[in-house]
């Protein structure tokens, strides 16, 4: 794959689900500009790095665009090929990503949850199983779990991060204000809402400089 | 304020917080690999950034070097100088985020919450008050809110969004899947289980690649 870099990835990303949005045919980068802020420009060099060859001066065709970026990035498309999940944690936070809704019409499938209390499990209602987290290895083994969301208390993330590095998760969505250190060849987001908004700062400094 | 690129500010950003989790009180460019996977090259050149003055041969004094972050990112410290924060939309998810204990210790402060049914912001419980969004306008002003947290259902994010914008919220940390199209001079944070998981997936390749 050729190297796309991160501030790019993260916009196409960001376009691609735009993209799915809109009810035209074509967009331009002016209306993406509108839409998103970003410079003409900005837009113009981020979608020259798709290779496509097609010219943008009437625009670009909506679904060819949005198939472009979802190829260069490797996105997967199609409900048959989804990535497996699983949610760990089943406090306020993990028990509210457990409606499937959140999940339809993407590339995600959560297929399991986990709690460290069997009460939790037994209580909440969901449309896959829950487990007690001892079983967290085994379980996620069996289902091919690529990607888990740790939604545990913060003192306990390190711990249940690295158990699921070791048992071959490839990414974690880290919804915990604990920075994980894992040595293992593992993608970390962190998406704790206190992160979210110390990074929102940031750019907002940024704004006003 | 001197422009650090957006991939480096983040990596401040999430040592800042690793920083603050370390019991020593030196840490070495080695230890901090270890901990995050980022190469010692990319953890000198984003610390040098900084400017700061001392030496790295016997490792960085962890208070100096997180002060030297938050000074060169311009984050708060103290709570007295906190950001005031609102959370919109008070469904499974946002009710999820009125835990005080998530934003204990940090530079925002929760303030208020909204949501569109005044059945739910009366039966809801919080240690601020919850109104019903016909009262945004009003109260943000008078409250000097900040930062949104965004957890509203997604077909009414960019209505919402858009009357945030228009009442002076500098930022906005975006739970809802909806991509935001904000003209004003505002700062987005997307934070959607879906975006994160693709953003994730997106990383993920590269590392296979």
């Amino acid at each position: 794959m050729k190297s796309i870099p991160e501030p790019s990835r993260k916009r196409l990303v960001t376009l691609a689900q735009l993209l799915t949005q809109q009810k035209s045919e074509r967009i331009t980068s002016v209306v993406i500009e509108r839409l998103t802020g970003w410079s003409q420009s900005l837009i113009r060099r981020d979608i020259s790095l798709l290779e496509m060859r097609c010219g943008a001066s009437n625009g670009y065709n909506i679904n060819e665009l949005r198939k472009h970026i979802c190829a260069a990035l490797n996105i997967q498309t199609t409900a048959d090929s989804a990535h497996s999940c699983c949610i760990v944690g089943l406090g306020r936070l993990g028990a509210a990503l457990l409606e499937k809704s959140l999940f339809k019409n993407t590339m995600f499938r959560v297929v399991v949850g986990f709690d460290s209390s069997v009460n939790r499990t037994e209580v909440l209602h969901a449309e896959f199983p829950l487990y007690p987290t001892s079983m967290l290895e085994s379980i996620i083994t069996q289902e091919k779990i690529d990607y888990a969301i740790l939604a545990v208390p913060d003192e306990q993330a390190q711990e249940t991060a690295e158990r699921l590095a070791a048992c071959g998760v490839r990414g974690i969505v880290n919804y915990t204000s604990t920075i994980l250190s894992l040595s293992q060849n593992i993608a970390i987001e962190n998406v704790a809402p206190v992160t979210a908004l110390t990074n929102l700062s940031t750019k907002v400094q940024i704004m006003d400089a």
